[in-house]
């Protein structure tokens, strides 16, 4: 079968010391300080065997996330961006939904407790989480400690058929009533529900008549977005500065968009909430140091108390963060990571089942052997959100 | 100014033992215990006068309450049928809005935190909590200890003009924009308040995607539908035997109705959320021996864990509650009461705001005039849902 | 290897239809339906053979159950007590310490995150839950919708060695600085638990200063006592008839007795609170149409709202709830069965090691071989709480 | 009647604009940009007179606050320490306690649900909230807007008697059969107030067996390690440099104390919890650029999931919060202030009736008279904790 496969040369650099789950030649922890000079490829694969606990998928739609580019891109050194696990070579590829193709003797559908149907659409968890370690143990599958990912450390959907544990599937068949196209709304459950566990999960919801306001119209912005009209905020605010992204914004359902770069944050938000505030903000950009203090003064300047501020994006640099502004107005701030437990994949589900349309974010379909070609120019590209690869 | 006046005569059954906080001839804890031969009658009364603290409302609008009516029906031996706190004579009426007329050197509006400014409409909070009390003090001033109630115990809004202290006023600014009378759906505040206090505030509320089951179609329960739905409820059932409430029910954004006199209450809700069942259930009925293994059966035949049963109608009658049922599915029943505190009233004018529009729940517009009238039609009409007063 | 091994005869009763997960002419989730003629003897079985994810322990420590008695124990036509989960014949005893004597290749200690080491000390869970299950993946492996139990439809501890998958064990290192003898506290850590994830995961837990009430002075009443005076409880009222348990709760930490058969039950709870009644209430009688009334005129009488009361005991009798008591002191029911995770072994290990010390429950010591005599003595004794088999 | 008065002359700074609630010459918001050349003296004050909603408290403890230092001591500019709400001249004081020597008409106590009664014992909040703006509605009494504070911006306690509102007094009943002195005690609850509201009530609590770390053995530190002790915490560590304070963090239940000057803070943590970590961080040193590392660094090395970090002291300088920490360890920061609302003085005495002993805290007893004096040597005193007059 046919795949896209990333192979990268291991080269640690001069300062690396092998993590205790690394393992030299093969996996890291901290892929940038390791892989240089990626290659992405078509090649030609075996068609997976599964497991007992293992299904076989037969992928019908792939998407292609930030994290695919960034194992493709290099800094000037030949350093790959990604700075997260990775095992090369890897067949690329996570945000994915197919259908049922073989399952293992036991293989269990968590829709109906039995052993999974031939024929069942399915989207899979991107974490393969241990479910033996302590903080899986705990309820935690986000944390595992012995975490494996699907298109990072072990081969992902970039090909016609991929193995993956049944415990990792959530069942379609609720979509089938409102979309003609399953798998092209499942392809997006990965990514929403990342931002799910933000925002409901992590930040604990809003109650119906609260404001939102999220930083960053990224894939993630964007569904916490949709996520929290469709949980009754009242006023939702997005901050983004790229015009297209700004529009996508109003399309899933901002009320306003900030121009950050040309607007005064605080006195924008004050303006659209007649000084209140919010009680949920998202930072989905990944400048800390450029939102912190547009969070912060705003916390300050509005009157809502007990707002949540969840960080979602990841970033190196700090944020300078002013414990003051956090005791009079009775804030907090949460770590957001991860897409697993919860019931986080079966809401998202039926949130789209019940007309969350998630769609719009995907604004072109390409063929798989097109993959290498848009890794290349998502480098540069701003005019797209979600590239859907239809198989 | 005119105002219906309800007096009774004060005459306690015979094993009626005054209360601590009842006042002999006055006021009690316990209406049908004490009164009986009700009577209403419009009658003129004097503008009232205000305190430093309190503000005179101009009334525009004022809904009939279910508790209106019972205040005025009596059993075959005259006593009424409202069992609750009550201190004749007095003015009835308690959703309602209307706009400042005049202002206490200390009345504050919350919207500002500045003294109230004439011509501002508002709503009115029904409990006059104390804020004094140990619930008071600990933040839950739905059990102030020292409770009087407006339209009840204190004269109500079935007037020309009313004074209430300013800490139970909420501005209507924000419903300016989308609705063309905000007296109206402002008089609805009060009543989607107490459904919203009972599905969000004790309720817990529900991530999106989550189903729910609403048993009874009355405005609580219609209410707490529309809340619902804005909340994110995937599938929201209500069972309502009643074809009228029903229709109505739907407009309210239910996906499905019941009837629980011909169809079979546990099937259907298999049927209608693949045996899922729901994260939250509403007892609006008040029969609570009818609806209570409907509810429990529906927790044990279907999968969902961590269910809520919120019971919000008052009933003599005791819940058959089977302990190993909530064991079992991880389930649990609370208590619901009033409406005040916790941010409720903000939340359902932002809500509304935003879209959250109760109007269709009122079906009839009158005169005061016409109040006595339909407080006895009402005992027996089944046609309309909310009769809203306009001024 | 010596084992205390208990068979039946399956002889279904004439109503009973085999479950869709019973297993004919060998397991049932109703065992009282079905099994008649219980034997228990000491038997000779082969050591059990590990799989790769799991470890073989050598038994150092094992409790008598009540639910181990009532396997054994019969109704006059011959079926036994216990109503649940059963596969026999089945080596009984779940209540277990003892020491790590094999490892398989994927057997993790969650402590160390690493393969198991011979010569580990640890406790066990006695639920297996399947980490597959919907409940399971969405955390709530207390709801395993594919649960086995150790010692009831699989081989439990009253034998020399046990084979259990690895994710079920936690390490006893913690215990090695108090207690001399970490096996004979260790084999209370489970039924601790069972009380730890009724009264802090399900109940909520209590802030430093409130009040509990515990119903029952059985083992998981006993527990729970101490949990909570550790979590900083006021006044904890025991309510409790036998004199022998009223002692034994003295000892646990109980502020005050109540013998509800003598005293009046809302008086005493009055006098000891000062008529503020309690944050908690645990039901762990199984009486619940006795305890019903006596906690919700406490309820009702005392002042304190936000109560929950907490069903820990297995009962086939309804509770009559009055949902008005509830609605007006804001209080609450939830139903709690298990024990397995939101971390609730490795806290209760803690506490221990920090000085929960739950080893008065132990009232006598015996040997593996006087096992099956003391099950039938403990079907009429009422002088021993806990009895503990020392290998 | 005796009082000490601090004066000091208005002199705002050349930058400093009056803010909105600021009242010329008279109160401001920020007093260290105000008011220079403090003056602290005993004076012959009038008994206060009460209104009907307050109660006339004879004071027969008052202790000494960091923040009555700080209003007193200056920088070299001659303008003062503390950068909070004044309005001088005022009478000090606002930890305290003393019985009820006059009672208005409509003065309630909260224990019985009654007026007051002469000779009840009392302690009382600090922070006098308005009980009508938004926060104090929506039941966040420590955010008012409309804050008033007994001994900053009206008079307070190191006066023979005090006048305040009922609503802000709490009966010290429940200490009489464990204290001989319950007004050495009943003076401390406020500032243990202010650490249970931080560490139970802003940072969540603990679960019985959960570990704790402390940087900062002040009063408030010291506070929150009893109360975190008596909440079950398996291991509290205390990080403090002064050998004094150390010592008396053992006292108060620390079971390790790191000396952050000396020792390694990761290091020694992760001996001590045998790499655990903690569940609950209080910063209560005001140094965050120093101690947020060390927290931080701790959270990221050691394997507890779910930590949250409460910020209790006050400090100009930012945090440098990496928020991927938060992120792969699940954790959260929150900010605390104040003492009111929640249910927390009386959870605070239930404690302290119940054995939570604060008493070591004090460390001197002196006499009204002495308190000016008292207050110059505590600039540089580091040897005392806690100072307490004795009336």
């Amino acid at each position: 079968m046919k795949a896209v496969e990333l192979s990268a040369k291991w080269d640690p650099k001069p300062n690396f010391k092998l993590g205790s789950k690394d393992i030299d030649g093969k996996l890291t922890y901290l892929g940038s300080q390791v892989w240089r000079d990626p290659k992405v490829r078509i090649v030609d694969k075996e068609k997976p065997k599964i497991q007992s606990n293992e299904v076989l998928i037969k992928v019908k739609r792939c998407g292609i996330c930030g994290s695919d580019v960034h194992m493709n891109q290099t800094y000037d050194d030949g350093y790959i961006y990604y700075p997260g696990l990775t095992a090369f070579p890897v067949t690329l590829g996570h945000e994915f939904a197919g259908e049922i193709a073989e399952v293992g003797a036991y293989a269990i559908n968590k829709r109906t407790g039995k052993r999974y149907e031939i024929g069942e659409p399915v989207t899979v968890e991107e974490m393969v989480w241990c479910g033996e370690c302590k903080p899986c143990c705990d309820g935690y599958p986000n944390h595992c400690e012995r975490l494996q990912e699907i298109g990072f450390s072990i081969d992902g959907a970039f090909a016609e058929y991929i193995a993956v544990p049944s415990r990792l599937c959530w069942s379609l068949k609720k979509l089938q009533d409102r979309y003609d196209d399953i798998y092209k709304i499942g392809s997006l459950i990965e990514p929403t529900s990342v931002a799910y566990n933000a925002v409901i999960e992590r930040g604990g919801g809003i109650r119906p008549g609260e404001n939102v306001i999220i930083l960053g119209a990224g894939p993630i912005g964007l569904a916490a977005t949709k996520i929290l009209k469709t949980a009754g905020a009242a006023v939702c605010i997005v901050s983004e500065p790229e015009e297209y992204r700004a529009k996508l914004a109003q399309k899933m359902g901002a009320d306003y968009v900030i121009n950050p770069v040309k607007e005064d944050f605080v006195d924008k938000v004050k303006e659209y909430t007649d000084s209140e505030g919010a009680a949920l903000y998202l930072e989905a950009t990944g400048l800390p140091q450029v939102v912190t203090p547009n969070i912060q003064n705003t916390i300050w300047e509005c009157k809502a108390v007990n707002s949540t501020v969840v960080i979602v994006a990841r970033a190196e640099q700090n944020m300078p963060v002013c414990g003051e502004y956090f005791q009079v107005r009775r804030a907090r701030i949460v770590g957001a990571q991860g897409h697993s437990g919860h019931g986080t994949f079966p809401n998202v589900i039926s949130s789209m089942a019940a007309g969350m349309d998630m769609t719009p974010l995907i604004t072109k379909e390409i063929s798989l052997e097109r993959v290498p070609e848009y890794l290349n120019i998502l480098q540069k590209d701003k005019e797209n959100c979600k590239i859907s690869v239809k198989f």
